[in-house]
C-alpha cells in the first residue's frame, strides 16, 4: 500500500441518438460523472464519450475506451430496453465477452423496488480484457439506484482483473475486500 | 388515445405431446385465455396452438404466429424443465433471439416463493419483431402466479416495441407506464 | 419404490492450480464431500479429481465424470470469478451446454446475504446428457451456503433427468417432489 496508486481511468459512453444529435443536452453521463466524484476517495479520470444508439457504434467506443484510453472501468447509460435501437447490450457483450451475471440481476432487482417495469432492461456487466464495462439506464435517477447497488463490489473487481485500484468513501458505499 | 384501438392479437401455444396427441385435456391454455378475459380492458383476440414438444415444433409455431398470425404477445407453456423433451426456452431463442432476462428473474423468484422447484425453469422471455414471446410453467396455478408477476410491464414493453395498445384492469394488475 | 436404489455417483472437481501443484491442501473438494455425508440418506460414491484451473481441464473433466465415471451429479469449486485464470463456467457449457439459469441465480442471491461480492461469481448449473454439473464458490463456509440454497430441488431435478434416485434427511434439507 506504500506505492503509489496510479489514477484509475473511467469511461463514460452515453449512448443516445438525441443526444449525441445535439438535439437534446446529455445530463446521464455527467450524472455518471458527478456520481464519481462523490463516492472515490482514490484518485481518477474521466474519458467521456456521446454516441449514436446501435450496434457498432456503441461496440467500437468500448474497444477503443479499453484498448486506446486505456479504461479500467466503463460505465454505458442508454439503449438497454425493448426499442429498435436499443442495442447496449448487443454491443457491449461483442466487445467484452465474458459476462458477470450478477451485476444484471442486482441492479434489475434494485430497480424493481421502484418500478416494475426494470425487467425491461437487458442491462449487463462484461470484462474486457482488464476492464469491467457496465450498462446502466438512462435516467439519472435510476443511475444512481443501480450504481449504489453494485458499487461495494467493484474495487475487488477490478483487483482481481489487475485493474487500477480504487476505494470508496464509506459514508456512501462501504466497499467489501475479503481478508487474505 | 383518440385514435382507434387496433385488438391486439395473443398467441397461446401449449406445448405438450400427450395433450396434441388427445391424451388429455389441454388445461393450460385455456387458463392462459381465461387470465387475459380476466385482466385485460382493452379488446383482443386469441390464437390457440396446441403442439407436441420439440424444438422444430415450438420454434415454428412462434415464428407463425408471429409472422403471419400478427401477434404481438405469445405466451408459450410447457417444456422449460429438465427432461428431455423439454425444449421450449431453447425453441423460443431460435425463433426470438432477443432475450429480456429481467422477465425469467422475476418469474423464478414468484415461483420460489411457492416451491424451492422453481429453480429448474428455464422460462425466459424474448422478442421477435414487433412480438414479446414468454414462455409459463405448465400448471394453471403456476401460470397466474407467473403472469401476475410481469404483467405490469408487458403494456410499456409492447408500446416500446410498436405492438398493439393493451391495458389492463387496475382492479387485478396496475400497469407501469413512466411519465413522458 | 420397491426397486432396489442405485447408488448415486457424485463428482466432485476442484479446480485450482496450488490445490492440484500439492502447494496446499485442498479443503474445498473435501467440504463438498462432507455435505453429500451429511445430507444424502440414500446409497452414494464419490469420485473425487483436484486439476489446474483453466478451460481444457476442467471441461474434459466433467465430460469424463459424466461420460466414463457415470456420474448422476457432478460439483466443482473454484475459478468462477473475474481472475484470468477463473474459466470453471465456460468450461462447464463446453461440456454441458444446457443451462438452468435459476440456480446460478438463487446461489447467487443466497451468497449476496452475506458478502456484496456474490455478484463477481458467475456459477452456474447445466446439464450433459443425464447428469446435472453445479459449480459452487471455492471458500467451505461458501460452499455450504450455496448447496443448502439449491439442494431441496436436485432430488426432483436428478429424477426428471433420469439420473439416480436420491433423498435427504429432513433434518437438514426438505427435498421438493411435485405429487402426481
Amino acid at each position: 500500500m506504500s506505492e503509489p496508486v496510479r489514477p484509475a481511468v473511467i469511461g463514460v459512453v452515453t449512448a443516445s441518438d438525441r443526444a449525441s444529435a445535439g438535439v437534446y443536452e446529455d445530463i446521464s453521463g455527467p450524472a455518471i460523472e458527478a456520481y464519481f466524484g462523490r463516492v472515490l476517495t482514490t484518485p481518477f479520470r474521466i474519458e467521456r464519450r456521446v454516441i449514436p444508439d446501435g450496434f457498432d457504434s456503441v461496440r467500437d467506443t468500448i474497444i477503443d475506451l479499453v484498448d486506446v484510453a486505456g479504461c479500467d472501468l466503463v460505465l454505458t447509460t442508454g439503449g438497454t430496453g425493448p426499442s429498435a435501437r436499443d442495442l447496449t447490450p448487443e454491443a457491449t457483450l461483442a466487445a467484452a465477452p465474458r459476462e458477470f451475471p450478477g451485476f444484471g440481476e442486482k441492479m434489475r432487482a434494485a430497480s424493481l423496488a421502484q418500478t416494475p417495469t426494470a425487467i425491461l432492461s437487458r442491462q449487463l456487466a462484461a470484462q474486457r480484457g482488464k476492464c469491467l464495462v457496465v450498462n446502466l439506464p438512462g435516467s439519472p435517477r435510476s443511475i444512481d439506484l443501480c450504481l449504489d447497488s453494485i458499487m461495494a463490489a467493484v474495487p475487488y473487481c477490478l483487483e482481481l482483473m489487475g485493474a487500477a485500484r480504487i476505494d470508496t468513501d464509506p459514508r456512501y458505499i462501504q466497499a467489501f475486500r475479503p481478508k487474505k
